[in-house]
């Protein structure tokens, strides 16, 4: 396949898998101008696949940073009524979103973290309603991501100038199976393996799951009636979408305050255009009781304090460390990719969906049954190829489910 | 100075002469991502004004064509909700407007001329309050322009590519008076000079107007409380503002039922990315009863049938055909430069505040004074060289105002 033929395959997945886009349907994309020429690429692919509109709301990195470092006061405690309006008419139109990343990993770096602190607080309290229907899968909505220069030249320093975006944009294809046969079969084949492996872990319904790696020694409690999901997401009337694009774990619902140990990232994550790394979270019964970070220490503070929630889990998911991302041994600085290349948690709310009939029960009945409720869900990586992992079943019984950061069974 | 000392120059000049931005104050920016170079130019400038923030509504216009082309028809019938917000929550919050124009002429041409027309009366009926607040100077609000690619290419057909761009920049900068010595004070003893031609103007109390050119022979009757006014427009607490830069007009209200003869146009029409050229209009007591352009005859029907008040004037503005604009002889296929460069009419819609107190007056009350009423407001060139304009005061006495094209005082 050329080059343009694999970025023409990348649209028609987002659009037709990643948010598979129904007859008349509105379309809402979220993305910035580095991915401009890709955004106009989707445009076109979905009204081919019949989209009633399609809306491209285009941010600019500069900008956004010129508003974090100059906007005043008032105005940062403000958000915009009409960006909540345009969620909320996506919401009750049942539109689907699409969001195309190309963030720069250090677009924030060097903002006072009390400002980014403030805009996670703002955003979340003014976007709550958005919230609960991405975490409850009332709309199907997708994330897919192309390169920018600075991202690129932060994933392969070591390259030419020239050569970076190719090189990420080539290592982007990989992940999400274009290059090869029909990319949409390819997704559909991918799926049915995720499925599968939580299909079995279902079966076994484990009560904990106890987590051991140099640095990590943890134990997580399930919530009883939890169960274990794919990527493969299905909005009311059964539209099923692909949230992430790549996807490669299988995650559940952690009971909020039945997490004991400490536990040590394995890559860094990205935060509000800043990075955290080498931190390690100690818990007791459930909370985030010390949190210490060689890098963005400060903010790992602010991000575990946004609110009450922000210090208790609210996902874990499995993926193997040979998973094809993980063994890329790239480095993407990128939550969407790094997540996938490895076992990992969330800090703050969980996700309705992984109970069983989750998405009909308010925030009081989903916590009464150990779901965490928060306006953050951050992904944070731990896996790597020494992490084991047993499964505690309601009787007592161990058994291994990773080992060397593989599959036991 | 260097292009960047002019460009810093021009982006200065829209911040702080176009909407004139206060402390602390809210800046809305709509512009294409074809002007995003001049857009974060003209966010930083904003900011160091005191901006207190700055959205900048990026679009595009191969996506914009791509929803003409393709939406369907519900969704064509439909304006978004959140777009009147973006607008109400901006005049609520007694924020600035800014455009910024780099529209390329020809965007849509080869659409339907019923879509376009659905367009105007949809997203005229949706934006009732925000089209009020602009007529009324109820917020500062200013148009800029900044060269496309494709809009260059069409000023400037005999350059080379490489050349185009640059060439337009240089036609604009000499328009908005940057190049020589400070422009944010060239633009004060630009706009008094303006201001003493309209105190002229206000001062005789013409009854009517009589204009003949080859092709034209329409007399206009002053609506009796007319005001004559310049570019630099206020705000209900009197920030003064420039609507458009480039201005060379002063302009005033036609009584909308005293117009009668016949006008032919002299510069080409840019309406919703198409050209309407060659065309002649005929009034019966104010109504357009005969449209006939060589170019874009269709179109010109929608325009003039949009709804009961796009088939009379709004605005009579009088330019002379020296203006530097005009001197240039560069044709810009954009209303905001080639109607500085002429005589021009509007139809449609009437600016209130070219009646004594008439920003507080509603439609009915303007009606009753004279004004037009319409969602539209599309301006037209009809200047030339041997236009002869005469002024008939109330008593039937006949002033010249403009022989050959220029001021005959």
């Amino acid at each position: 396949m050329t080059f343009e033929e694999k970025l023409q395959a990348y649209a028609e997945l987002a659009v037709k898998v990643g948010v598979n886009i129904q007859p008349g349907q509105y379309l809402l994309v979220n993305t910035s101008v580095d991915a401009l020429d890709f955004a106009r690429l989707v445009v076109k692919e979905a009204y081919k696949a019949g989209a009633g509109r399609v809306h491209v709301n285009l941010s600019d990195d500069e900008m956004d940073r010129a508003y974090f470092e100059h906007a005043s006061d008032e105005e940062f405690n403000r958000f915009p009524e009409w960006v909540v309006k345009m969620r909320d008419e996506l919401i009750e139109r049942k539109g689907a979103l699409l969001w195309i990343d190309a963030a720069d990993p250090d677009k924030l770096t060097g903002i006072p973290t009390d400002r980014l602190a403030t805009h996670q607080k703002v955003s979340g309290a003014a976007l709550k309603n958005y919230r609960n229907a991405v975490m409850k899968d009332l709309i199907a909505w997708s994330i897919v991501a192309v390169p920018s220069p600075k991202w690129a030249a932060k994933v392969f320093p070591n390259l030419g100038v020239e050569e970076q975006v190719p090189a990420l944009w080539e290592a982007i294809f990989k992940t999400v199976h274009i290059g090869e046969g029909n990319a949409v079969e390819n997704w559909c084949e991918h799926v049915k393996n995720l499925e599968s492996r939580a299909a079995l872990l279902n079966s076994k319904k484990y009560a904990k799951l106890h987590y051991t790696a140099p640095g990590t020694d943890l134990t997580i409690a399930l919530a009883p009636q939890h169960k274990w999901l794919t990527g493969g997401s299905k909005t009311p009337d059964d539209t099923v979408f692909i949230a992430n694009m790549p996807t490669e774990e299988v995650y559940t619902l952690p009971l909020k305050q039945g997490v004991n140990g400490y536990v040590s990232n394995s890559k860094p994550l990205v935060y509000q255009g800043n990075i955290i790394d080498g931190f390690k979270l100690t818990f007791e019964e459930g909370k985030i009781i010390k949190a210490e970070a060689q890098v963005g220490h400060d903010l790992l503070q602010e991000l575990i304090h946004v609110d009450e929630g922000s210090c208790y889990l609210g996902e874990v998911a499995l993926v193997p460390h040979e998973s094809p991302i993980s063994a890329s041994e790239i480095l993407y600085f990128n939550t969407l990719f790094d997540e996938n290349a490895s076992n990992h948690l969330a800090i703050g709310e969980a996700y309705p969906t992984c109970l069983e009939g989750g998405r009909d029960l308010e925030n009081g009945q989903l916590e009464a049954l150990g779901a965490n409720i928060s306006v953050t869900h951050e992904d944070f990586m731990i896996g790597n190829g020494e992490m084991d992992i047993d499964g505690i079943l309601p009787d007592g019984t161990v058994e291994p489910i990773f080992r060397k950061g593989s599959w036991a069974f």
